[in-house]
């Protein structure tokens, strides 16, 4: 494409971003449309200056967040949606007449990866592991934008696991219980749900042959969730997949935020199969 | 090309930006090149927050600075080069680990456009009429970077040609004389001198059939050029090369302050064929 003064401009905002998938997926995706944007990647540590720069530099159209400034972006921005503003982080901003206004596409894009694969939500309880980042943006994501039962929580870290429960017990009305990541833990609340979410790094390459959940716990009925995208199919995916679980890979969720920030850009549906292949191709 | 998250950025910063043509040219010459490498427009109003946002923004690789912030600017950058300081006025902006250093190849690139052009500029006097911006850019690039025997400005703008000509009386060697743009001036100064460049903008579109200097005071052994390059062939230029004389087109100033610029940003020599391409086609 040429680029000209017409040409506006989005970017990753993280630090680092050196092996961000985002500029090859959103580029890939601007080309598909037609559209005059591009896609760049912002190493940045100074970020308020960066984000008053974004403002002051015209013709930015909107920009992903990424670790470390999901949580740090939120007071520089003009308005941020509750959902975001609930879960304390954002990962997506949208330009728009100057005017910064946060979203959080994990949220919505975990959602959407959930449905899309097929997993039973409305009147029935989830299970969530983990209590950080991602574990949050789901949890909320689940608490105020579907019908689900109710919620569990098991994670090692205690502190962060009960804020995380305070919090969706302030803005939620649905029963959440929690409790430590634990094989007793569990034995108990496996059977109990049909959708079983894992967040934490267990099974991230390199360390690829490791898992959560022992697999005598997984049944047909269950959809298994893993938020780990490299490798594409983790151990407990493998092993869910297995025992005739429905599988959803972190790569799906991946995608769906981009597609989520895609339209929140471009008000325009997104060339999901063109994000895809990108991505897949990235993961051979 | 494809944008990675390696691909630096590149821009002009001004207000207005929408009909400049740097991000023509200099993409055009990026891509002949095969470097990695975006120019954006960015119509900026916050200088400040807009040069802060450069620094913290990672992989930004230059800027163009246009009107009204070439004088502005200045005092937001780590480092000015000499020419640059003592003009009071940058058009260029090369980042470099977090600094960011200014540069003026408005001077330098008049001055590589009026050796290109076959000036005879060492030993002999030069007459600049006007005491703008451009004025003060070009007659510094020849009072300090040429063996020019002196320099004449007639301008119209009393204040500032007596600003003009009292720092370049501080800072270069040469005899410096000056008096208001009139017929009498003309008649006076231009027999005395080799070179003849026109820095107000009496000519340009849509006012094409206007010049600042009568057909009788051209002789062959006069070089003449203007800033001017909307019209390409200005009525001034027209008339000169009418009458015999050398003609440099400001399009040629145009296009080496450009030149000198990709050299600045990529440490490499500019496809300046393409560049001329690129801007001849704009101009018909």
């Amino acid at each position: 494409m040429d680029i000209t003064t017409q040409t506006q401009w989005c970017g990753i905002i993280g630090n680092p971003v050196e092996h961000s998938l985002s500029p090859a997926i959103h580029n890939a995706a601007f080309q598909r449309m037609g559209l005059d944007l591009v896609y760049l990647a912002f190493r940045v540590e100074a970020l308020g200056d960066a984000l008053k720069g974004v403002r002051a530099l015209g013709n930015a159209r909107g920009f992903s967040v990424t670790i470390p400034h999901k949580v740090a972006a939120i007071p520089f921005l003009d308005e941020v949606e509750p959902t975001a503003k609930h879960i304390g982080a954002i990962n997506t901003i949208v330009v728009e007449e100057g005017k910064l206004k946060g979203y959080n596409t994990d949220a919505s894009g975990a959602l959407r990866a959930l449905k899309e694969g097929g997993a039973l939500l409305d009147g029935h309880r989830v299970l969530i592991l983990g209590s950080g980042g991602a574990a949050r943006a789901i949890a909320f994501a689940l608490a105020t934008g579907t019908g689900i039962a109710g919620l569990t929580i098991l994670g090692i870290e205690e502190g962060e696991r009960q804020k995380l429960v305070k919090d969706l017990r302030d803005k939620a009305n649905i029963p959440i219980e929690d409790g430590p990541l634990t094989l007793d833990m569990l034995r108990n609340w496996v059977p109990h749900v049909r959708t079983l979410i894992h967040c934490t790094p267990v099974g991230m390459s390199p360390r690829i042959d490791e898992s959560c959940v022992p697999t005598n716990l997984f049944r047909p009925e269950l959809t298994v969730m893993d938020i780990v995208y490299n490798p594409r199919e983790t151990k407990l995916l493998q092993e869910a997949k297995a025992a005739g679980c429905r599988t959803i890979s972190g790569l799906e969720m991946f995608l769906n935020q981009a597609v989520l920030q895609f339209e929140l850009w471009t008000k325009q549906p997104a060339p999901a199969d063109v994000m895809r292949r990108v991505l897949e191709s990235r993961f051979g």
